[in-house]
């Protein structure tokens, strides 16, 4: 089994960053190189610029009309107007064209009257000047247009261009290697076995080192052979300007990156006090940036931002973090340990006019934490953690305006959600929906706190026999609606062709079963019918087992590790698996009666009785719609 | 003479936008293709996206250690541990390997001890499913990744490919077709003649699609002929999602674009309430957007934010206005008409904590103005202007982060300001110098008014001879400073060879003088040589000619329209001219002496006594430094 074969450090970040970037040389590691005007969109200069051509290039006229010589207009008015004869004391002229001696002013169109012959009365004098852009009014060559390590914008190249600057010399883009390790991984082409993981950081790197203004070049994966993996760095360092190998940069038996590191070059950090993206490599080899990043998506996420990044600004000379910030209401407390600072992934949503911020799963493995996440709360090494309620500040990775067009949904999860956040920004440009699934209590639990605009929730009152009503009376003293939503067939999701032949609940006592967390609507019923059929939970194989989706459970029965769960027609149905019907229930929506104004709530209501909607949904199967749409005041 | 043929309409700018948005049918404009994940990069999805596999693909191992059975592991403990048979009881697993019947449980390598024959001993019952990532424990197939809508992300493009997302249906970037228009316009590359004006609207046009997600093709110029722009406009609107006719887009003879659009399809909007912008033309021709840009570039820029901008996002279903906002205080009284809304070029600098706006050049032509702006003061339609020191907003198209990081001059200008601003951000990383030239004495009223952090000044005191310590004496209460620069030469900037014979100020009565802008040390200087020399300034022809830098004066003297003016030594030698010298005077820098402890005030200090500094002025001439960087405290 794996052998520590050494220790990783435990350096605080930023002095890992400090240590590192003073490890490396900017000044040689900065590169050049002279374009065309046409193509330096975006690039940083190099040096001022300046300009060659003045702007304009001559005295202009800055109206229509005549360019006239000022002397011969001395003395005109109203009571005593003047004539000015044609190409000896004028000619006529529109605006932009030159104005030569003897002409030094313009005058208006407006202000004289053409006779038969092509002369012209004015009725003022004109002051020398007047009406004229002189020569380089706008640019005057050999002033500077722009400073150096300055961004071409849109504007710039107009005024380049304008100025005579054909090309200029900018900051070449760093050309970075990326190399993926392991010998489990797979090209995201191939069809995955089971051991197999598909490789795919490398395309997030290359999306990263776009984004900071790199050039990313991805390579096939190297396996886990020292010889190899040294061979293709000692070469990459030669012909890039950067270098990050991808996983292997942990401790364990078959991490030979640090030692390959070790033997080519330096190896200033190894080990950051960071959760997630503690085992991160820090070398220099041949004066050449090489980072070792770890191999689950959201370490190497986070020590990409933390460490690459700040390397390329230093390599393109230009900082491109424009990361935004919000102070959020955080939702749930949370510990976090003394020894290293810890990035958590919350959904950040708008709720009353307050940001909430919600965490999400925090394992290193969990890549779809961050896409579903909008951002961090950076909790530091020297804190213990945050208080539920607590203000916390978040570092955004999704736009303030995006999140505050979100309609925030928090409780029980069911395919219809992601139907409706399909729909919502198609129908409704700039809006969108954003879920959370915790279950239905939980989610009433969110709204209370004021965490969400809406619970969906599916709980039956056992006394009443009747769903989601008596709960909202039981644990609100405000104005509350239900929106009604869909009917759902509930029942046992099994293995395709039903190998057990399981019929019902009693049948689930001889199989492996999968739970729903505590709370939530599913599982509630399962404990009700349990307790109908008088079975103790105790007799049930895998009742303490739970998963936090339909989906998740299905895919649990769909491996080989259980056989039955309790979940939706239409869970059942994308997995593949059969389904024995074991009653309906009412999947509904609950909402503060304020909240039924918002835009997006009404975006909502719209949109779940939108006959396509519908459709949608009966392709799926497994749902009704008598009362949908209907709301019900709860005070 | 120019003939209006037509009347521009006044239409408020957001009513003339929502009347072209409607008349746009963006369910036909926009368009879909299919496209490889790996080149998704910042494209926006079409439809919500579902995963194929699940992620972890199976039951994986989340320790390293042994895969074990969890039942055999019952009644473990310290004082009655348990051996587990190799390969029967259990197999020794990395993190990531799956975890198969019969094994359900993963017991980490540290709780375990291996015996000789490779069985181990445990001191803990494990449960069930510990240390297992459960399939489907991120990624569950068939869930949803990406809603609609959606904004690629380097983390979306490795979470796609987890999920066995190879390809998938985003929003086709527009292509833009640009058309220039003019007779008189030439192509960057040819050299320009007098009358010439070079063309370069198109290059900002395709930079600023592109910004907003669009493709633009630029396309040679057309010259203004009615049959020739028809036969282009007709034909791009088949092959093009969209087409931009520049200039021709006003009223004058030569302004067809118009006439074409009204023969082609339907112009909605022709003429905007916004200065600078007003000719605009909004046309629809087979179902395409046409739009007509004046060729001002300011008004270009402008027209181009307010109408092309928005189109494109209904095109790309996707916002890409991120302007940042700051409040600003303004420096000067604005007046504006109730007739339009006015986009007022402003530099923005962050003086005492506060940002202050400073109005530049109005004219549509300024294009430089457009360079060297931070942002736009805008002043509504129904808003007369704004009064010196109000409050206003500021929209930034530069990042508040560089703003931050500024030094503000504003005073006079010398070249050496130039050199300054190219060193620093090379100097210091992410510091940047922005200058002002407004004369000296302009420049110490706005450092009074907390405007500016440095007002370089050259004032002359006619009693004492002294140069800028009596006036900053006079001026300020507080404890200031003059931070010493250089010994610049003046003189009389005249025509290579001097033709004329110039020796001296006396002179200057027999030729065209051009003289500098009010309360500038230069006209200080030259008032006070006429007077020693006892000329009446109405005998100099063009006294009240004003050339507002160094730089413009010389390119009047350069140009035809006038003989002679007042500079100094390195604009006359950057302008090719002849130069007689008529003193020395001292060029400095006046500043609060609180301010002497800002970072960017001492990276300046730095600068201004750096040898290269140094090096680079005694290139240019004209230059001594004598006390250069030395501190005067004027209390």
């Amino acid at each position: 089994m794996a052998k520590r074969n050494l220790y990783l450090s435990n350096t605080p970040i930023d002095e890992a960053r400090e240590k590192y970037m003073n490890a490396l040389d900017f000044g040689a590691l900065v590169k050049y190189e002279t374009i065309p005007v046409t193509e330096a969109l975006g690039r940083i200069t190099r040096n001022a610029v300046y300009a060659k051509y003045s702007s304009p290039l001559f005295n202009a006229a800055a109206m229509d009309g005549i360019a006239a010589v000022s002397k011969r207009t001395e003395g005109a008015r109203e009571t005593d107007p003047v004539i000015l004869k044609k190409d000896e004391d004028f000619i006529i002229v529109d605006t932009g064209d030159p104005v030569r001696p003897p002409f030094d002013c313009v005058i208006m169109a407006e202000d004289l009257t053409p006779l038969e012959n092509g002369d012209v009365t004015i009725y003022a004098s004109a002051s020398p000047w007047q009406h004229v852009r002189p020569v380089g009014e706008d640019i005057v060559a050999g002033e500077m247009i722009l400073p150096s390590a300055h961004r071409i914008r849109p504007i710039d190249l107009g005024v380049l261009l304008s100025a005579g600057i054909l090309e200029l010399e900018v900051v070449k883009q760093p050309v970075v290697a990326i190399f993926p390790t392991g010998t489990e991984i797979i090209e995201p082409e191939e069809e995955p076995k089971e051991g197999d993981i598909i490789e795919s950081n490398s395309r997030m790197f290359q999306g990263m080192v776009q984004e900071h203004g790199g050039i990313g070049k991805r390579y096939p994966h190297i396996v886990d052979d020292y010889e190899l993996i040294r061979e293709k760095i000692a070469e990459a360092v030669k012909t890039h300007d950067m270098v990050i190998v991808n996983a292997g940069s942990s401790a364990g038996t078959e991490d030979f990156t640090v030692h390959v590191l070790r033997e080519l070059g330096e190896v200033i950090v190894h080990g950051v006090a960071v959760k997630p993206g503690k085992p991160v490599i820090l070398a220099v080899v041949e004066g050449k940036p090489v980072i070792g990043l770890p191999g689950y998506p959201v370490s190497a996420y986070i020590a990409f931002e933390n460490f690459v990044a700040p390397v390329l600004a230093g390599m393109t000379k230009f900082e491109t973090d424009q990361t935004e910030y919000v102070d959020a209401v955080i939702s749930r407390r949370l510990v976090s340990s003394l020894k290293h600072r810890e990035y958590v992934r919350v959904k950040v949503g708008k709720v009353d006019g307050r940001f909430v911020a919600a965490p999400l799963a925090r394992g290193a493995g969990a890549a779809m934490s961050l896409v579903r996440a909008d951002g961090f709360c950076i909790i530091e090494q020297n804190q213990e953690g945050v208080e539920a309620g607590e203000q916390v500040k978040v570092q955004l990775y999704r736009s303030k305006r995006e999140i505050e067009n979100t309609l925030v949904v928090i409780g029980s999860h069911d395919m219809i959600l992601d139907v409706a956040s399909d729909m919502m920004p198609n129908r409704y440009r700039d809006m969108f929906v954003s879920s959370t699934h915790v279950g239905s209590m939980a989610g009433l639990m969110a709204l209370a706190r004021g965490e969400t605009h809406i619970s969906p929730c599916h709980l039956l009152d056992e006394d009443t026999g009747e769903y989601n009503v008596s709960y909202v009376k039981k644990l609100f003293r405000e104005p509350m609606a239900v929106i009604k939503g869909v009917g759902r067939i509930q029942g046992i999701m099994v293995k395709k062709g039903n190998p057990l032949n399981i019929q019902g609940v009693e049948d689930l006592t001889r199989c492996k079963y999968v739970n729903r967390q505590r709370g939530a609507g599913t599982r509630v019923l399962f404990d009700y019918k349990l307790k109908s059929a008088g079975i103790d939970p105790k007799n049930i194989d895998g009742y303490d087992r739970e998963a936090a989706t339909h989906m998740a459970a299905a895919a649990l029965v769909k491996g080989d590790s259980a056989d039955a769960a309790m979940g939706i027609f239409s869970a059942a149905k994308a997995m593949g698996l059969d389904f024995i019907e074991i009653g309906s229930e009412e999947y509904d929506f609950v909402i503060r009666q304020k909240d039924l104004q918002l835009p997006q709530v009404k975006a909502f209501l719209e949109i779940i009785t939108d006959p396509e909607f519908k459709k949608t949904l009966t392709e799926m199967g497994g749902y009704s719609f008598e009362r949908t749409g209907e709301i019900i005041c709860v005070e």
